[in-house]
């Protein structure tokens, strides 16, 4: 095992899109744990849109980063070298745990969690990591659907869009998914069990949806702002649910982005239109990971996931993620 | 008793501010009831923003008008002739009655209630009437006020936002009210209890909400849309709620309006923002009214109105709406 521990640091706060050269690489030594502490080997690390907004220097729900910082992203590894008896040598763990292939964990880090020998690492990070609870959370507690309901998904062959819809489909809902290309819309029809699909590149989008969701829609799960949200606004029912779960076309915006014009019509609707950060259901995450490893076994719930080979290819798999060349979970097996 | 039924009706979509020759007046005769109806004499009209929507050929909750339709308005009355015997002559009534002297009401027609012999108009029109239960349910059931939450307000002069500001008092909130003069701002503060007011046309609005909400705010009861609402969105609290009650500022526009850029904040803040229609809650008016009229009793409870006296000054009192001309309850006595 070697004891180069790779590393990729923010280099610059990005200017619109993210380019390689907000990443800096480098090459520090392995860590070495003291009392109370272990190092993970990470294997599999996750890229997710909200890394956007650490590599800005802004306020929100998470610290940003400062430059020349580890970039921060969560992973999955073992265990290969402990002081801290409650998670010895082997122990295969989840967390934030950084661009990097060392990381010291200290005992109280947050959301660092033991995972069962054989877990998977790719459904670890996605559909049973922050990914998969930001769906089950966003559409059950923030959509409340009701069977018969119509939900409509943005975003809906990423990672998040993807579960969200499905879940969707298994409480009784005629879901329509908006995706980025005919390949993944014939994915969510034709794997997924969409009942419609629109690929936003090349549909008039306003009319597809009218013509999937003739009376109009009850759920829009929001992964993108933008454009789609106000057509989704002007198209919602009396007593809709916008959840709002990401905003990916203005991740990457250099000025401000218009907001949703077509606000006002929560009023008309009486409806609402809600945000929630996945973390405040921290306590709730166990019990839905038991629910969603169920679904997985019965074959009604799919993950689908982008995985890149190569630790150097950390800095363009998340460019990925804002270009669209991603179905289903990016993540990047280190080795 | 004159035969003539003065009217006014709607003789051109308004386009950007309402003009007085978007109206028609016009001399009609004395309408007679059939069986089952009855006539009512209109003594006060009320007018509200809601009425530019209505003017306009948009879908909305309530079908629009159309060009030459008597224009529809609130008020109060007695009836004079009645071929119901639910409505006897002599009873004083609450409906929407139009811009007329005299108003047909069939016995199914929605939104008539029989008020109490010696029920003041101005309260019946007021806050006892639509605009009241509008903000009695906007900041209850939507707001949800917990004691200690800070609730900003816009348009806290007019008559909703001065009901719902004043009943945030009574659930133990810490109130800040935007109005357009230092009048109002001295009435919210001397005469209502606000704890805060701040006169949008001379101050740095959010260096203002700064000062007076430092911690940021709970409840943001939005008359206004626009500028404001983005700036009240900059400065939410952790589950935070926006009650969209109105949108002023948007109501005469003659473009597409911007919508609120700092919606996503909402995100962050893992807040929501969520519209209503007050009728939704007619079945709970009667409860919410005696609630209301205690409140006045105890003088927990201030309305205050401006009434016009003169049936022809309907359309300058309905255009003071927009220019802010008003504190509190805008009416014409009509006689």
């Amino acid at each position: 095992m070697t004891t180069t521990n790779r590393q990729f640091r923010l280099a610059a706060r990005p200017q619109g899109l993210v380019k390689e050269s907000d990443f800096r690489y480098e090459e520090a030594e392995k860590p070495v744990a003291a009392d109370g502490e272990f190092v993970v080997k990470t294997e599999y690390i996750s890229l997710d849109p909200s890394m956007r907004g650490q590599m800005e220097n802004r306020a929100d729900y998470v610290a940003p980063l400062e430059i020349g910082d580890v970039m921060r992203a969560g992973g999955v590894g073992h265990v290969i070298e402990s002081r801290n008896p409650d998670y010895p040598e082997g122990t295969l763990v989840a967390g934030t745990f950084g661009m990097q292939d060392y990381a010291v964990v200290t005992a109280d880090m947050p959301r660092v969690r033991r995972l069962p020998d054989g877990t998977d690492p790719v459904l670890a990070l996605g559909v049973l990591g922050t990914t998969g609870m930001t769906a089950y959370f966003g559409l059950l507690d923030i959509g409340e659907p009701t069977p018969g309901d119509v939900v409509l998904v943005s975003g809906a062959a990423g990672a998040t869009g993807s579960i969200a819809g499905q879940i969707a489909k298994l409480k009784g809902c005629r879901v329509v998914g908006i995706a980025g290309s005919d390949d993944k819309c014939n994915w969510l029809l034709d794997e997924l069990g969409f009942d419609g699909a629109i690929n936003y590149k090349t549909a008039d989008i306003g009319a597809e949806i009218d013509r999937l969701c003739p009376t109009g829609i009850d759920i829009y799960f929001d992964n993108v702002g933008g454009e789609i949200l106000d057509l989704a606004l002007d198209r919602i029912r009396d007593n809709a649910r916008v959840v709002l779960c990401g905003g990916i076309s203005r991740y990457n915006a250099t000025g401000p982005v218009p907001g949703p014009v077509n606000y006002f019509n929560l009023v008309f609707r009486r409806a609402r239109m809600e945000g929630f950060i996945v973390l405040d259901y921290a306590d709730k995450f166990e019990a839905a990971g038991r629910e969603m490893s169920q679904w997985i076994a019965d074959g009604a719930l799919k993950q689908q996931a982008t995985v890149k080979d190569g630790f150097k290819l950390l800095p363009s798999a998340l460019i990925d993620l804002f270009t669209g060349a991603n179905t289903g979970k990016m993540m990047v097996k280190t080795s």
